[in-house]
């Protein structure tokens, strides 16, 4: 029953991405970072809804597939859940749509009271507001002995890892250099120390690098 | 005839370590930053001047091989041949002793004239004061049609990399976390965009990443 945390980041360190514009709202460069991961048969099935079989298998599949394997709730940040973008609207029902990927309760960090939201699909949304120990007891009661993922955003998966809280972490770092953004390595110097730490590359390009406790 | 450089740097982007102390003058960090690297036969032969074939081979090795090979002229900051150490002592003869690992004519970037070094294993340290584009025209009048290396430091290989002039970089990520020090892809947002990125890694767990023009 492990902790995990997983996020795509750049060869920089960014975990976020910042040239969103009115006319491009994800921005050119989040696509970049994320291609080879929404490429994989994985993202297909589980986030696009394609049972055509359609989609990249091999290593950035592996990992793609291991994502979702064997847990039994999450925890994300309210940005992560889409809280920050339109904060003031009590309808607002995130950005996962009717059929989100998760299909297990899911703790959204907020400081702000919501009623939950439960979908067709097994996602349940909590709105919570705990620190990052009473979150995962939360999220522990719920998962049915199953691993629990710290989904992002990444300043939340940052919290996280300078708490101690996580057992396993999983970087694909994409080669490109994109400057500016979320560092999730800030503050974490000697991180690495406390873990066994692996690394692999696809034929993507993409860099796997695991952290186990 | 292409210009290289080629840098150990921690997963978290930096290329210097920050823990020497009085007791320990290089600290603790720079020996797990550079680990495999001068664990390789090749560094073992070039810097060690061990010729027993010590050290590993394979693909650290084969990098360490290729960072020597076809190299006509060598580039560097000040920092790097040591006379940011004792600044003011004319006599200082730098870090690299009487059988420096170059073997080739060195440009050493600084505003204080000196004269020439010339050492007998063909290794020539030139004191200039220039701007990249001109350290790279001494530095191809002498090269005989081989390569430039920018050896570092950090600065002076990024500083470089701004100015658009390496043909090929080459980064051994460790996959540690030093947290501070100098890092070496600050303000390179979009460097890859120019170039062929590949990335491989060692058994080591040594991340091998190279942008190829």
């Amino acid at each position: 029953m492990a902790v995990r945390a997983d996020l795509n980041i750049s060869l920089d360190g960014f975990a976020t991405t910042t040239d969103q514009t009115p006319e491009n709202p994800m921005g050119l460069d989040w696509g970049r970072l994320v291609e080879a991961y929404v490429s994989t048969r994985t993202f297909h099935e589980r986030v696009l809804h394609d049972t055509t079989g359609a989609g990249t298998t091999g290593v950035d599949d592996d990992y793609a597939e291991a994502y979702f394997a064997e847990v039994g709730a999450e925890i994300m940040g309210a940005g992560m859940f889409g809280l920050h973008t339109f904060p003031d609207d009590p309808d607002w029902r995130g950005w996962w749509g009717d059929e989100p990927p998760f299909r297990i309760p899911v703790f959204v960090l907020t400081h702000t009271a919501r009623p939950s939201l439960e979908m067709e699909n097994g996602t349940a949304f909590h709105f919570i507001s705990a620190s990052p120990e009473e979150a995962l007891e939360r999220a522990h009661a719920v998962a049915g002995g199953k691993d629990i993922r710290v989904g992002g955003g990444a300043s939340t998966v940052r919290e996280f890892l300078k708490a101690g809280l996580i057992d396993q972490l999983h970087v694909g770092i994409t080669p490109i250099l994109l400057g500016r953004g979320i560092r999730l390595w800030d503050e974490l110097r000697g991180l690495d120390t406390g873990y066994t730490v692996t690394t692999e590359t696809a034929p993507s390009g993409i860099i796997h690098v695991t952290f186990r406790r």
